[in-house]
Formats: structure tokens, C-alpha cells, sequence
């Protein structure tokens, strides 16, 4: 089994990005020998495809986590549901599948994991809900931008590790890779926001999402009063800024479950406290403060935790309301890096994007229907 | 001799945090028991007091320097001059002379300095100016919020510390200090900014401000064509917040050579895309930008280095210019912790200042007589 992104999806249907990040983990598993058989095995039906949001996980881009992958385990201790979540890298999950892309998963595996859970279980445990709040006043939105929460939890990690007497080039591997990473806490930021989010998950009559998530051919989401079940369009197209040598006809459709950041009021809902990352996404820092305060229209309230300075300390807006959405128009906007629409690459791109509404009228007609609303 | 912050001062007029640190000096190099016979070795001019700045040396609130205390070097590498700074720390630099607070300064000397300094020299110094930078797209403005920095550089002392053979305490010791000191990288960025202003000094019929500093009885500034000259006024008070059981009556007044950083641009001069140091300070985001921008109309121009996303990625203002303070009536804009009026206590509150405008215009006084432009 190799879980995925996004809604359910089979593998004739899959996206080319998420395709080339599949075949990867079969050949990082040991399942296949090159892209060949590996396109062979996965075409055969040889392996089981689920999504992550069916494991209480969580996967960035492609998203794909398969027996051997290590993952960031998050734990609600309000509520006590745990959330899982891969590590965050810019090949193999982009649907890269070269050897240099696997083998970043494999010093993950056999180096980095391990030497953080050595780490992590030496100090029972490490406390995000800080971490997020402190990095939220230092510029991040915790989705593509979750560089002061890297720093900050690469910092927390040192002295555990040691501790724990994790061996010393195992310890040095490891402090380079966290302490160089941007990127490194969208892993825990994910299964963060999962875990708060998934607490939500089947309460009656409740509007309230709880996931958006992409796979690259749908975008998808859940609703707390309809638990089980998708409402899924298309993806669509994003609107980004692309690296050098591509340009938006290489541009895939939105992918990944990195938009349960969003869900939780971070990402794109907290743009307008992290005008650094407009370098990355395109826009002015006013149109993401105003982004932050139109989120406000379609949320049942601001996080009484999550304050952004920018905004006067205001809480983020959180809580997605279909009602709101689809009463207001206004759609989530959702901030994300962009992969090929083929097989074989790394990241290209990030920019902005909105879920589709039929999304939301799908919800709400099943909303009314299921609670006799007709 | 002890090394203080600001323009030159005698014992008598040294205000009372200030001969708090230099007492707590005395105690720490071996020169003084206790209190009492601090205050007499100082009282009958056993120590020799200089300020810092004619020491190529800035250091934070009282800014005491001596003969054992290690100190950061940063080279400037564009024109090879160097500059130095201690520690950063709340309570000996404030006037504490408490055991409690010079055992932090001989933990910095014994273990911290040292431990640091094996790793900076393993790797043959550290590059400031990339931390620099993209601490200020994090919301530091690198005087009291330089907490983006003071990460970002814990995190790049592990493995040079570990690879430098740092003995297993002493690493953990330091890291666990490092990682934990939002304030750590003031520091270095005093120091960073004190190499940068000090290149301009001594150049003729350049009205550029190259020092700001305040000693808690004068304030002073120094002028680029006018090197050697102090240009000093009573010290201002300041406009803050205070810590419980602190209130305006036991505030003393502006002190420390951090407005170094202000004169090279950061500081209150960005405080514009730092709004997370408003809790400390006091005020709302769109002040903290307006400061920013009224900058502009007092300074030669924008950094072409130093970036503010909130200000859409233009530069920090700087190149205070005697002429346009003088011509505008704008004064800079400096954020600054707060010391008592009396020895012995540790931080008591922080906020806003500007400087006299008399430093100003004796400047320009001076300059005119030295140019005959009178």
C-alpha cells in the first residue's frame, strides 16, 4: 500500500506528479527496480492506493507515505486523536524519481528520523502549540512558509539529541539537515493542523470543514456533519510564479493535503503576517493583508491562540463555514508550491490558489438532504 | 578600565544603572569583594572609565566591557576594519550587580564565549550579513527583536561546535543557551552595524551620522565630518511599556550603545516589518510602518541589501544625514529596553525614544565653523 494526497484516487486517474512520486516510493520500497517496473507493478494494480486523510495522516504535494517512511507523529492532547505526517523535501514529493530524489528519502529512513526520535522520545515529547504561536509573530504562515518554526524546532533539537546520545555522525548529519531546512516544519505543521482539525470531524449538523485536499486530478473536502464522505471538482489551475526554465504549461493541477493548514486558519488565511513569502507567491503585502481579512467572512471566528502582529495581534481566521462560502462567494485562498504535470521533476513554482465552489454546493446539498433541509 | 556605552562620563555623572554595571565589572574581574567596596575603589578613581565607542567596541544598555570579558569580532571584509560587542544579557547590563547576575557573565566567559568561539574558528568565521537579511523578512528589526537572527545563528553553531571537539558539556551548556536567548543575536548585530557605520567615519564634508549612543546621562551622536567630536545633550526619557511592579517614576533615561543599529537602518527604523515587537513597545502596525517611512525623509537612501517585505521588499532607510534632521524637524526613531534610574536592578520595561535635537544642531554648528560655511 503507498498513500496519497488528496481525495481518493486510482492510479489511471493519478496526476503525473503524484504518478512519478508513486513509483518512487516503489522503488524506495524494494517493490521495483526502475521507473519500468515500477510503472508495470502500479499499472498491474500490484499496489493498494488510499489516501492519507483515511490514516489520520497527512503527505506535502504527491504526499506519498509507504510502510518503511518514518513520519512526525502529533498528538492532541486536548482530545487525545494523534496525526501523522511525512518529512517535507523539494524532489521525490514533487514526483521526482531520480536516484538522488530516493535517496534523500533514504537518509531520512535511516539517519534523520531516527535520530530525531531518539531525540524527541529522550524529552517526552515536544510541545508545537508554542513553537507555532512564536513563529506566527516572526513572519511565517506555517504552510509555505514555516521558516522561524524550522529554525526555532531545529534549535529545541540539539541538546535532546545529544543527550539521548544519538552517535556523532549521525547527530552532525542530522543537525545540518534541520538547521539548513526551511521547510523542515510543514511536516509538523501538517500533522498539527490535522490533529485540531480531525477533532472537529463528526459532529452533527455541523457546516464546518474539516479538510481540503488535492491529488492534482481533484480537489476535495470534508465537512464535519458529513464524516466519510468527499466533494470533490476538479483541481484547478494555480497562479504562481514559476523557477527558472518553466512556465505555466508545465504547471500541474493543485496537489497535496498541505491545504489542512489552511483549514486550520494558517496558509493563506495568515498571509497578511508573512509578507515575506510574496517573494515566493507573487502580490503586494496589502493584498495579503487583505486576504487575511476576507478569510474572516467565511470562518466562524479568530483563533483566541494564534495572534498575527501585522493585524493589530488579531487571531487568525479559522473555522471554514460551507455556509459562508457559499452565501459570501468567497473561497478560501490557499497558498502552494506547484509540481510538473508529468512525471520526473522537482518543484517549479508557488503561487495561489482557490478551491472549486462546486465543492461547496456539493456539501451543502448533501448537507440538506442528510438533515431533512430540502 | 571598564568600557561603557555612550558619549564619555565621569563616575559622578553616571547614571545610576550604569554604575550599577560598573560596579557589578569591579566584582566580576576580581577587583572588588562586594558593593561597598566597589563603590569606593570607583568613587576614588581606581578604575578608568572610557566609553566603547573610542574602543572600536559597542555594547547593549550600560555596555560594560573589561579586561577578561570575551567579546564578539565582526570584520568588516569590504574595508577590513573590525568591531566588537559583549554579550547581551537582562541583568548585569541594566545596573544588576547581584551574584546572580556576574555568574552570568562568567558562565559567558568560562564556558559559552569559548565554546562558541572553538566553532567559529573551526569554520573559519560565519558570514553575518545572509543571517542579517533574512532575519529582517522574519520580523526582527535587529536591536530588540532580533529573534529571527539570534535562531538562525544557533542553529549554525552545532555542528561547527561539535566538528570543533567542544567538550559534551560544555556543548550542551551552550546550545541549550543559544537556542534559548531570543536577544543573543543583538549582539552581533551591534557589532555588525558598528563595522558598517565605523567605515564611514572621517570623511570630509560628509554630514553622515556615524554614531548614536547614549549613556543614560547625555546622549550623543558623531558625524561622519566631524570625526572625534562628540555632539552630546541632556539623555531623553522614554516612552514605554513597563514590567509588573515598574512604572514611569523608575525609569532612567535613554542608555546604550544599541542605537548603533539605528544608524545603520534597523531598529526603530524598521520597525516597520517587525510588529511583533509592538507588545514590548507599544503602538499599532501602521505607526510601526510610518516610522519606517518617515525615516526616509532624514537619510541618504534605501539599503540596497536590506529588504522589508511589509514596505513591499523597498529597503531600509539609512545614512542619517545632520542637514535633513535638522531641515525636517524629523528625529530617528529609536526602540530601546528600559534600565531604572537607580543600581541594582534588571530590566525594567522598554519603548520608544528620539534623540535630542540639540545634538543635532551643535553638529551642524560645528560642521559649519569646521567648513566656513558660516
Amino acid at each position: 500500500m503507498i498513500l496519497h494526497s488528496g481525495p481518493p484516487v486510482d492510479w489511471q486517474h493519478m496526476s503525473g506528479a503524484q504518478r512519478g512520486s508513486v513509483m518512487a516510493m516503489a522503488i524506495y520500497e524494494g517493490w521495483a527496480d526502475d521507473i519500468q517496473s515500477a510503472e508495470k507493478l502500479l499499472t498491474d494494480g500490484g499496489v493498494k492506493l488510499e489516501p492519507n486523510h483515511h490514516h489520520d495522516a497527512v503527505g506535502p504535494m504527491a504526499g506519498t507515505i509507504s510502510k518503511t517512511m518514518p513520519v512526525y507523529v502529533v498528538e492532541n492532547r486536548t482530545l487525545g486523536n494523534r496525526a501523522y505526517c511525512r518529512l517535507v523535501e523539494d524532489q521525490q514529493q514533487f514526483g521526482n524519481y531520480s536516484a538522488d530524489a530516493i535517496d534523500g528519502l533514504r537518509m531520512w529512513r535511516d539517519v534523520w528520523a531516527p535520530s530525531l526520535g531518539q531525540g524527541i522520545r529522550h524529552m517526552g515529547g515536544l510541545s508545537l502549540k508554542p513553537i507555532i504561536t512564536k513563529a506566527l509573530q516572526m513572519g511565517d504562515e506555517l504552510h509555505n512558509r514555516p521558516n522561524a518554526a524550522s529554525s526555532i524546532f531545529a534549535g529545541a533539537m540539539g541538546v535532546p539529541m545529544i543527550e539521548a546520545g544519538v552517535p556523532i555522525s549521525d547527530l552532525t548529519s542530522t543537525l545540518s539537515y534541520i538547521s539548513g531546512h526551511d521547510l523542515l516544519f510543514l511536516g509538523l505543521s501538517m500533522a498539527s493542523a490535522k490533529s485540531a482539525a480531525d477533532a472537529a470531524r463528526g459532529i452533527e449538523y455541523s457546516t464546518l470543514v474539516t479538510a481540503m485536499a488535492r491529488n492534482g486530478y481533484e480537489f476535495g473536502i470534508n465537512v464535519s456533519g458529513l464524516d466519510g464522505d468527499w466533494f470533490t471538482a476538479p483541481a484547478p489551475a494555480i497562479d504562481g510564479l514559476y523557477l527558472p526554465g518553466y512556465g505555466e504549461g508545465d504547471g500541474g493541477f493543485d496537489m497535496g493535503d498541505s491545504a489542512i493548514t489552511e483549514t486550520v486558519g494558517w496558509g493563506g488565511f495568515a498571509l497578511g503576517g508573512a509578507p515575506g513569502i510574496l517573494s515566493l507567491v507573487g502580490g503586494t503585502p496589502e493584498e495579503a493583508l487583505n486576504y487575511s481579512r476576507e478569510m474572516r467572512e467565511i470562518t466562524t471566528g479568530l483563533s483566541p491562540d494564534y495572534a498575527i502582529p501585522a493585524l493589530g495581534f488579531e487571531g487568525t481566521a479559522v473555522g471554514i463555514d460551507i455556509r459562508k462560502v457559499a452565501h459570501t462567494g468567497i473561497l478560501p485562498i490557499i497558498d502552494t508550491a506547484i509540481a510538473h504535470r508529468e512525471p520526473g521533476h522537482s518543484i517549479i513554482g508557488a503561487g495561489l490558489v482557490r478551491p472549486p465552489m462546486a465543492c461547496f454546493h456539493s456539501a451543502l446539498r448533501a448537507f440538506a438532504a442528510k438533515y431533512g433541509l430540502e
